[in-house]
């Protein structure tokens, strides 16, 4: 698209929402009436209509009605239930290898350690600079209880580290590698095949963390060979704030590894209620507490409806719509002193835009001002986050044209 | 009450219904209009009837028109604030010293885990056979990856470990002492004051586990002088099932106990995301995930209904209810091959009352077919939770009499 034709053309960006074979999903979602246009939904996707009827009627019909007996109903299995859902459909993982519950902070707590302790003689972690700060805190804590040292990769800041840096940061000391599939900030998409083949060639075990993937690119967590896997959903899954996170547990490694939270839905058979903690079987052994049942009922719906959209589409509309979110970039902000700092090849870009800007700490909550919900991450990038189910094209012009008139 | 009055009056428990002073709340929860009779609110309290509107509200008022703003609206502060309300009002703790947000596993663990850092020189975790399940897993897991030792009371079942027995189980090698301030299975109330002093007099940490005593009996964790606890909020505080639970650190130890799984919400400035974790101000610091917004809000009816009655009317109405259906146990299932193994000196008995058969295990599911929900506990424990919000005097009047049916 030539700078012309783009800024005169806001039909053409309707022309491409009338033309999007997921344009009927963004009715499926609340959207507020006030204009606000939201690019945000990377961080807290949308609600979906359905969740509060959805919410209300677990509520009312299986807290209020069957009481304790909704334990034996089906919400003890609803982490493994909704897990499969997840994993066969999203992850690219087979049946008994997901389970949701947790935080992504705790699940991830729970494999990295779970990682070091079956590589007892090996002494580092490889993880890089940039990987989600929640990922890069509880290695450090579990670097200090294991005694290892993390081997930070200086990855590019506008994509992440490359095959040649981890394979030449990975060595028979390593124990874990774990990076994010895609990076918060830029959206580089690693390439979790080979990353993972060279952590295994160093004889590591490899942990993604799979919060801005799940539900915005195709994850092939079986086929990938990868061992370990967290992620959130609240982000392109639109299950709502903080709600439960995922892990993925290769089945071969289920009954070796051991997850240090020792809680009583880990067990086998957990009402005896008996001595010494022996682990489940399979995927539930990873489990601790009480299943959040108010919080995977909403999870579920937001999971639900990309499922029934479909990856594959997902993933088309979501190229395209970063695509067009690129070619406006270039033809209305780079003269104005912005610069995009994500992947411009679709294939290694998730679904957010990095756009840069040396002021961009102080013109994000000007944009928000403005109307345009964004966020901002340091030191100079505001995140544009463009959600398949329900970013349109419009939006996209629409909120970039905001930025164009602030900056302008 | 003799056996003649009682069995044949339970217009006497109608009665005590008519002069209860928190009779007024049963009208603030959810029935079911089938009959059932319901005593397992120790296990899982019932839906508050303002539940569903509130999660209504916040769903689409907030999530679905704040968006991600809502984070800088007061969902960033949820697990301080409810846990501040639940401090101050029912666990006598100043502000500042309770956050919610994890499982009750995951904050046990946490806290464990931080009082076996504090004390690296010793090597033994003093609790007893009789602790609720998680928490004994948990101090397996923790001691194995300590190098501790657990050292095991073996207190009496139909009580607990005595003062006597603790103090011969501590020494100057013990790291960590932890109990269940109400006992999961005989209701017994240990006395948190004087076990508290005997860990200290040792040197060692002391950890709570509240989850039978939040809401049914005041606890006093500043003035008991207690360091660590924690509890859940989906018995007594009726949050719904799974709901998160709370952690408890005394003001002078958050400087210096370190919690293991460092995440970005415990961080200062987690939003800055900056390398290397630096613990947040205060009980922040034992934070780790992104707070689970939806529960939390279930939660909040729950427990303001509980602080709107007050924590001693509730003890009040509770003792009262334990000890009508202690009689009726007396009178009436007693000479029916039952007793009673729960206290009978009210003063340490909690808000449920354990009901003794040989075959409890095969009784319970038929009461449950009678239309009495209860549970069961390993070996021979009938579980009638009495929750003081909720549970009438006539129910216990009625659900003892099915007892009875199915006995005699």
């Amino acid at each position: 698209m030539s700078g012309t034709q783009t800024s005169s053309d806001r039909a053409a960006a309707a022309a491409m929402d009338a033309a999007d074979p997921l344009g009927a999903f963004h009715d499926r979602f609340v959207v507020a009436g006030d204009g606000l246009i939201y690019m945000d939904g990377n961080s807290l996707g949308r609600l979906p209509r359905e969740t509060p009827e959805r919410l209300a009627t677990v509520v009312r019909e299986q807290w209020g009605e069957r009481l304790i007996r909704g334990w034996s109903e089906g919400w003890m299995e609803l982490p493994r239930t909704i897990g499969d859902q997840l994993g066969t459909e999203l992850l690219g993982a087979a049946p008994g290898q997901v389970a949701i519950g947790d935080s992504t902070t705790v699940c991830f707590y729970k494999l990295a350690a779970a990682a070091l302790a079956a590589r007892p003689e090996r002494t580092e972690i490889v993880t890089d600079v940039d990987n989600f700060p929640t990922d890069r805190y509880v290695l450090e804590s579990l670097a200090r209880r294991h005694g290892c040292e993390i081997v930070w990769i200086e990855g590019d800041p506008h994509s992440g580290p490359t095959p040649e840096q981890v394979a030449a940061a990975v060595s028979d000391r390593t124990a874990l590698v774990t990076f994010s599939h895609v990076s918060y900030r830029s959206a580089f998409i690693l390439d979790a095949h080979a990353l993972t083949a060279i952590a295994h060639d160093a004889g590591a075990l490899m942990l993604w963390d799979e919060c801005h993937s799940v539900g915005a690119i195709p994850v092939s967590l079986d086929a990938d060979g990868v061992d370990l896997a967290v992620g959130c959903t609240y982000k392109y899954l639109n299950s709502g704030p903080g709600a439960p996170a995922f892990l993925y547990v290769r089945a071969e490694h289920q009954a070796a590894l051991r997850q240090p939270i020792w809680g009583w839905l880990g067990r086998r058979d957990p009402f005896e209620m008996a001595p010494g903690w022996i682990p489940a079987e399979g995927i539930s052994a990873f489990l601790s507490g009480t299943p959040p049942v108010l919080a995977l009922t909403a999870a579920s719906v937001g999971i639900e409806l990309s499922i029934e959209a479909g990856i594959d589409a997902i993933r088309r509309k979501s190229v395209a719509l970063t695509e067009y979110a690129i070619s406006l970039i270039d033809d209305w902000l780079v003269p104005l002193g912005c610069s995009v700092g994500s992947p411009r090849d679709a294939a290694v870009r998730g679904s957010h835009v990095a756009l840069v800007h040396p002021d961009a700490r102080a013109l994000c909550p000007r944009l928000a001002d403005a109307g345009v919900l964004t966020d901002f991450r340091t030191p100079d990038v505001i995140r544009l986050g463009l959600s398949p189910l329900t970013t349109k094209f419009v939006d996209v012009y629409d909120g970039l044209a905001r930025v164009r008139d602030l900056l302008g």
